[in-house]
């Protein structure tokens, strides 16, 4: 802990949470395609670049912005595909030309291989550009999080138990039994100076049904996984090297290689070997069980947009859009997307979604949000990928 | 009744019902802006002029195919509106250059002065052109019939009672007690060699509320007003002298100039002065009272096609257009107007309208079918004219 710059920087204790975190580096992998929210999403332009909450940012750009203030202006390093890396530049062009210069923090996967290669990659490239202290915190580009001072909390006091050697998680305080996501158990507090709220994870569920959501909620130790990892970038390295050895090693080639001459060639030969793997299934799991994972609860409103039920519960207004091109009769709450810039009448259909773009216009209930993905899936089985 | 031509051409008894009635001429008035089929029928594109049952053919064309086999390839007269003229002529060439040449049978209206105007200036142009024993039938641009022979029979029977003196209504067996049609009841049978089927009529009511018309039914003696009229054109105007004498003098001031040089300055001064009235009020009731009226039976499926539920039961397949554009997902009968060319998903929503065209889409329901013409009101408020 030597070159630990928090000893010559603004300390990172929960009591002075001004200014960015020292040795704090944001990961955020900007993937997956969104098919509950197509048409709006689409695989060549998926909901992470939209402005799916009407605030002017898209989520991508509302992550990044949230991130900035804890890992500085140069601390932010996205992951996405090779087909969305100038997509994400163009939206966040401090990835790649900020006024620091240095190499650029666009990491762009040669084809998907799911989120244990896309995090290991970039704690890889992290510790060889800034060596041993650095901690990660890996925060999905497609989710929508309001409360920024608790979120901030949350991210500073799991810095400090990361920084002690545990996998941390973010555990989400449930606003109810829901379904749709998973759940992380929470034991007995770990006891750290300057992490007073962290806690011991006991172990990780899947997406429960509502009865045994409802049975988690009424223990008080289950929170909602959202995902989110703080880990230093050597321990999930080193743990990953346990687990799964031949994707360590193959990271570890990739990264040695990422900032000079022979990226391409090495991603080329590598990149395809690269087992699939969920970040969850690969280190959360294992960890935990084995007593490694931490979680810091998370007293913020948090969404992942997961279809168009969700995306009205977040929007002020049912309109995605300019208001003035919708008419609701009897359908006061009708979610409305007008894309397409035509005008959109809805007549007695009060728990209408209706999602207009140029070439595909979908019409559904809230009730049905989650059966969109079989609209897509109608789609390719008549061959109109170009809808897709 | 010395010049009837039907003594010396073929006899119009149902007996022989091949060949066009002799001195039988059918007015077609096209008008109506059919707001509750709002999109797809607009004010300057109203609901005749579209093929709205699939079958290739528009309303209007099939209103006028269905006439000719009864008043012959020169025996069709258009009334329609100024603004439509030109539509109208380019969907129904025959109207304006048909092979025999002579007047054109397409009378423009300057404005609109409802149907009494309309069928009465029809009659009185065609008193003048072919004289005192003009029979002529009145059947609407916008209504759709299936079962021709029935509808032929009910024709002709209704010129031998028409030519007997009588206003002659159709009455259609109604399918069940629909609300949103008015109803005609009928009393003893006329007992007219030729017209064995028709009997004299006690009087018409208004739409009525479920309960009434289910009792209408009960008796056996009410049936569907369809708003189409058989009458000598003298008998009409005969009437209307009786009745409202300004109106019937404008009319015959009209009609005499129609075919000469003075018509539109004719027009210009008369035409304003009409009495707005429908026919209903401006004839078939008052002469209804005084024992005038008959109704011949009409046993074939009829349609106004007033709205989308409406619409939606005429069509053979729920997609009005290009079924490739349409997927449904558990909404198998959701009833879609793909008329953008783009693509219609609807999941979930088994009862829905939807009505995509370039610059308006719709979505409602069946249920709400009748409510559509409150979105055209809400346009109209905000000041889209250009929707209407």
């Amino acid at each position: 802990m030597s070159s630990d710059p928090s000893s010559s920087a603004a300390p990172a204790s929960p009591q002075t949470p001004a200014g960015p975190v020292p040795g704090f580096h944001a990961v955020v992998p900007a993937g997956g395609a969104g098919t509950r929210l197509w048409p709006l999403s689409r695989a060549g332009h998926p909901k992470f670049l939209h402005d799916l909450t009407g605030s002017g940012r898209t989520l991508l750009q509302a992550t990044v912005d949230r991130l900035v203030p804890l890992a500085g202006p140069h601390g932010v390093l996205v992951v996405t595909g090779h087909r969305h890396a100038d997509a994400v530049a163009a939206q966040v062009p401090a990835l790649v030309d900020g006024p620091a210069g240095g190499p650029a923090r666009l990491l762009a996967e040669p084809s998907p291989r799911d989120s244990m290669a896309a995090i290991g990659l970039a704690a890889a490239v992290l510790l060889e550009r800034h060596g041993e202290d650095v901690v990660l915190g890996s925060f999905a580009a497609d989710q929508v999080i309001v409360g920024t001072e608790a979120f901030e909390r949350a991210v500073r006091e799991g810095v400090v138990a990361a920084r002690a050697g545990y996998v941390v998680t973010v555990g989400i305080r449930a606003t109810g039994p829901s379904t749709a996501f998973g759940y992380v158990r929470s034991g007995a507090p770990l006891g750290l100076d300057g992490a007073p709220s962290v806690l011991h994870a006991q172990g990780f569920t899947e997406k429960p049904d509502e009865e045994t959501a409802a049975a988690y909620l009424a223990t008080g130790e289950y929170r909602w996984n959202a995902g989110m990892f703080l880990v230093r970038a050597r321990v999930l390295l080193d743990h990953l090297a346990t687990q799964l050895p031949a994707l360590a090693e193959g990271l570890r080639t990739i990264a040695a290689a990422w900032d000079g001459p022979d990226r391409d060639a090495v991603l080329e030969t590598t990149w395809p070997t690269l087992t699939k793997i969920a970040i969850d299934h690969a280190i959360a799991e294992p960890v935990a069980a084995a007593g490694g994972v931490a979680v810091v609860p998370g007293d913020f409103t948090w969404d992942d947009v997961g279809d168009f039920a969700s995306l009205g519960g977040l929007l002020g207004s049912p309109t995605l859009g300019d208001d003035a091109l919708v008419l609701r009769v009897d359908a006061p709450d009708a979610l409305v997307v007008p894309g397409a810039g035509r005008t959109v009448s809805v007549v007695g259909v009060p728990d209408a979604v209706v999602v207009d773009t140029p070439d595909a216009l979908l019409v559904t209930t809230r009730a049905h949000a989650q059966q969109v993905k079989a609209a897509v899936d109608g789609w390719r089985g008549r061959g109109r990928d170009d809808l897709l």
